[in-house]
């Protein structure tokens, strides 16, 4: 096994090691993916104990990515024990319970498929693939593996905001009744023609642009706040404003990827074509007749992480905004007319989903937060708990990967997508 | 003549009546219709005179209802000089240059149509009319008017809010550049299940439902502040969540279209069925490029009057919402990285569009006051001046209703529907 | 009685005077003063029974001013039948059953008692006057009148937003509990160094800056939702910040003083000093327990007319914030924990005071709207009826003006100044 | 040396330990006091180091509590070396570089004194302590160890919000100008009469109530912010609105410290005296001029942890509101008129303060950065290296200790009271 020992620069213990049977009580983790998703998910995995009462704390045994140097600094700054840079060793390694499987799209299917035959659960980032076919393929995999009790999970992180979940459970308890509206946006604009051509706009190595990374989010969160399915896509628009974009470095590419990417100043080799939708808008409708719009887009001005959903129901309606993720937005039509109000619900109470876990009333919590509730959520079901709120497998994810590929169909062909075209095997 | 001497309770003169030269400069005004929107335009073409200069103040000479009885009280009011019941005397009236046309939908076309014959400008409450082959008829009477002088207007009053006005400017000087997105919601709430059967929800007399009330304003908004028109719509949904609604009186009816609509309690009378949408939502695309969409609903709880309009180009955006009209919500991404932000501008200065005319600076204007400015506009251009901002025609206003029809065929046929399929006469 | 006939470019009516027999039915009003708040107060006289059912609606008898030409324009303008440059003229004047007082602080004295004496009710602009010993001397004239039927009110117009009519009714039914705080702020930035020597900073005209023109209407709006008085001022700042201003002609002050008063560019004539306040603050303690913080500015830059309040009781809280007048914030603390929440309460509904009389829900009002709520409640009370909620009088109004003696103390001999050492007679 | 070696349940290496040499190069931290402070400082120091580059990354050497079992579990669970119940080990422990205080405040001055005379850097919670004495005793010692190289720092969190301390840097550069107003709330509600006499609420322990708690946060973000020194305190209130309150026993006390605080429903055994402040309001002169108002309180229903600072400029102005930290307000009044606008800007972007250290543009962050923040200046600065924004050390913490001690002089005394009578040694 290649491994590289970490020159730490993090913070320590001088003690002793933790003993073999302390460790064994834990749940191993390895982590591929060493970029934006592996940092919030190295993160998660070191922070969840400290918030959680957990029977199976994270090791974090072994984190995986292609450059030797730069994965022995990553694993040393985050904790991990060891680095590696052939994914296939956690295949065999004993010590790891679960697979992080933190790369991009195109390599979910390969990745996942492998761990769970080698009997490791996975924990795969979303969106579940980048083309149904290998989504189908997966979901597959998942299920030969939930008969020999591995367990699959999706990071679809926004889930875990507290504000998100606690929408969730006020759905659940009949708080909006008859749901009539879906409104979900997901804006960002750091798409503009300043942008040089990074891996993210090539469909080879993306699979798509906003609608693959941000749509996916959207259709999972309206599935579930509302417990309600898509059942067809009406009408959607995908647009590659920018078609062309500057040519650059694989070391600018990297470093753009990282969270330094706005404002990135890039020295231009040419200009090349961007093969990823910039924005994606469509309509739809849901099984208990709501109807529904989405859109993702990497070129909202002023939007810099505007992650926003309204349902409007019969008796109450919410609002999520991420920028102000703490916060949910609650009507309640059934008070005296002169009283209502759209109310602001900080939610980070004992008695919200997750409020008790982090800081007192309104010491708001961020947007790793939400990574750390699923890192103690995935935890928790492995140690024979329960998750604060339904953690998405990858048969859940399926179902939000038929009706982003619903919607691309929709855009190319100009025509009502229903999903029972697409979820059969 | 059919005239009523309404019995005042209106501010009144005491003193001699103003003589007939005075008069004679002014602009004789008649009304029709005496319901919601007539109330508005009453309103604004009382007020505009003492917060704009104009060459031709408004005189309000007759306004005609179909009860005499409310119409006389209403004249009495409002301070018109008489009241009618007829609405074909104000053909033959010479004090009157101007017909307002504020009745429902159905009625726009024929009403127009002979006040344009007989020389008279008219001022026609939006949309334009109920089908698109009356908007067309309308449009050539309009066209065969201009010839002699004789002009025509819509009431599009969201122009007019001095933050939409501004929108447009700010568009105009180029300060958005190329513009990528146009997202227009207009949400209300009051058509819950417990809200009857009243016309609005016979499509005999409203012609539709939130599509023609609410899309319309928001379609003309678009097209108003971004200088564009849209070519295609690309799917669209038509829904009617309330199907069957009690039925009540004519008179519950009646006021329950004034402004004690909500929370009405009216005795039931068995139920009937709707027969317009209750929410009509859709994609289009802009002759420059940029995708929009579209919503306009009645159910949507907890927004009472959202228009919202929010427009996103490369070097700026900006974002409307009717609840806090005095505010523009504005994005220059000119601005050093870290100084952008969303900035709210209060647009009641006197560098604003109609700013300078109400009161000083951040002493809010409200509803009416969109209509106080269109009317003052519109005496300005039949005195010889100029509007603050441009005024639609019937012209302009079938472009509109073109959009209009086009989103319908589009929710009903399950295609995308390019403009230039409608806008042949 | 020196009376220029107007020459009217003002909405008129073409028919005959309206009768005497009419006319005695309404309420004869006299203005005195015919600038920003002449205008205000003509507006609202002029409109209020458009909006309200009125048994006395109100007669624009006589406006008067002191530059004849501009006087009479106004008076055209606004609909007054006659206009006067003698205000003396209205004490004899049978028609005229009201006078409202909307000249500078330092005249009410003398014009309300004169009224008053002649037997008139009079409605007097805030704050009561320039000094404690004017203020008084008005009461002992109004305890005075009153015994003849001669009602006095103050023009408090802030009560009459509907948001904090509503707070005021809140409190009133014991929805905020005990109350433990209240903070209060009026913040304007027109006050810069920029500004020239306007009237308005010059002590012998204006009686005070800041502090008569802002922390009256706060001190009236604490007491009037609160239902307390305040007891002791518990510390104060008194500032001017600008010592210096530059000296303009009477015209330019004039016009500055009008709406268009920001951005004025004017010629320099020299400087002279500023001997009004920009700033007050002061502390407070009420009645009942209550603490509370006064702020008035002029020189809060980026806050055009941020007129603030928020009170905190045991079992709720409301927010108010005049440049978002149609809303009120209420935190409901009787609710579960995690179902509390700023509730932003549109304030336009039938169920809100004055709320029905303008405009369907959430289609908002306006800074004017609150004069014209206090016309028709003025209107009300002189016709036998009800205000919806209570009309400040001269003797409520000089509670407001103990108070702001009390801060001044303070800040002058840095001590604790109760109440009771000023409300004497 | 009492140690326990913690039984770990956080997220651990399964590798070798850390060897002496690596260790040698970080900062040997030790910590006193393990309740809400002491988790938030336990997560700084162990988060830092994966944020930022940093050349003495902290070694987390031993915690030290009262309670021998649960501090070891609390050492156990934030990944600490060695439990200690003597907090008197730490002196003369060679691996501790830096004693962090994180102990109610009557204890800070005999704690800090200790450590920096055994050569300790110290970093001592805020305020500085209970009294203007101990506090004058502590930087006495300061200054004495400074000589030798030995630092002291004081954790005012709040400055390293990325939109305080960019507010700070705003100032700095001259954008706001001429400073007139400071506008500063620290606004908490849990302190109601149901919240049982906890430690908080009594002085022997507690020191002051809302007073040293929240306004010694505002004093120094308003120095901080405004980079000038509060001279005079002009008036103030020191009330305790909820003279007794529930006694409940150690255990309930030490759970409703925590986190869990609010809602804890505690048994009662009879009632006792609160004998702190449930709220200071206090007026201010700073040095060039600029007027303030200053409230910490723990009864504003409705606000859970709104610590709020507005600050206008002559050029500028800027506001905050923790309870959306992630957000400055910025009015530039540089701008033409009717582009001005209070602009939120989101202090995420690699151009802000601790900016690019987290997460991309916008992916929030939460309560326990500025925490992290301040770990990581607190190391960088014993590294050689600088802080982002300035620390404040012992002898900056006495200039807010004056002027908390001047609130109360002025609330007892009623009197003005200048610092400059407080801060002479």
């Amino acid at each position: 096994m290649t491994t590289q020992k970490p020159k730490s620069n993090s913070p320590t213990r001088d003690a002793a090691p933790i003993s073999a049977s302390t460790a064994k009580e834990g749940l191993g983790i390895a982590l591929i993916g060493t970029k934006f998703m592996g940092r919030a998910h190295s993160n998660a995995w070191g922070k969840c104990a400290q918030f959680f009462d957990l029977k199976r704390p994270p090791r974090l045994v072994v984190a995986s990515g292609r450059n030797a140097q730069e994965t022995a600094a990553f694993a040393a700054q985050w904790g991990w024990s060891r680095a590696s840079t052939n994914w296939r060793d956690v295949l065999n390694e004993s010590a790891v319970d679960l697979v992080d499987v933190s790369t991009p799209n195109h390599l979910h299917a390969e990745m996942s498929i492998a761990c769970l035959e080698a009997g490791k659960h996975v924990a795969c980032e979303k969106p579940l693939s980048s083309t149904l076919a290998d989504a189908k393929r997966m979901v597959l995999a998942a299920r030969a593996a939930k008969k020999k009790g591995v367990q699959t999970f999706v990071w679809f992180n926004y889930r875990r905001c507290s504000a998100v979940a606690f929408a969730h459970r006020l759905v659940k308890e009949g708080k909006l009744g008859r749901i009539f509206h879906v409104r979900a946006t997901y804006l960002q604009d750091w798409g503009g023609p300043e942008t040089p051509l990074l891996w993210r706009f090539q469909s080879d190595q993306a699979g798509s642009g906003a609608h693959g990374d941000l749509n996916a989010h959207l259709i999972d969160m309206a599935r579930f706040i509302t417990g309600d399915e898509i059942i067809e896509v009406v009408g959607a628009i995908e647009e590659t404003f920018i078609k062309e974009r500057a040519i650059v470095s694989a070391a600018t590419d990297a470093l753009a990827s990282s969270s330094k990417l706005k404002g990135a100043k890039v020295p231009s080799k040419g200009s090349g074509k961007s093969t990823v939708d910039d924005a994606v808008l469509f309509l739809a409708r849901f099984k208990h007749g709501a109807i529904a719009s989405f859109e993702a887009t990497r070129l909202a001005t002023g939007n810099q992480n505007r992650n926003c959903i309204e349902i409007n129901g019969e008796l109450g309606s919410v609002k999520f905004n991420f920028e102000r993720m703490n916060e949910l937005q609650w009507w309640d039509h059934t008070l005296d007319a002169k009283l209502r109000g759209w109310s602001r619900i900080m939610c980070t109470d004992a008695g919200h989903p997750y409020g008790g876990h982090y800081w007192p009333a309104a010491h708001v919590v961020g947007y790793e937060h939400g990574f750390v509730s699923q890192a103690a959520d995935i935890s928790a079901v492995l140690g024979g708990g329960a998750s604060v709120v339904p953690l998405p497998d990858f048969e859940d994810a399926l179902k939000t990967q038929c009706v982003l590929e619903a919607a691309i169909r929709s855009a190319r062909e100009h025509r009502n997508v229903p999903i029972r075209e697409l979820d059969k095997f």
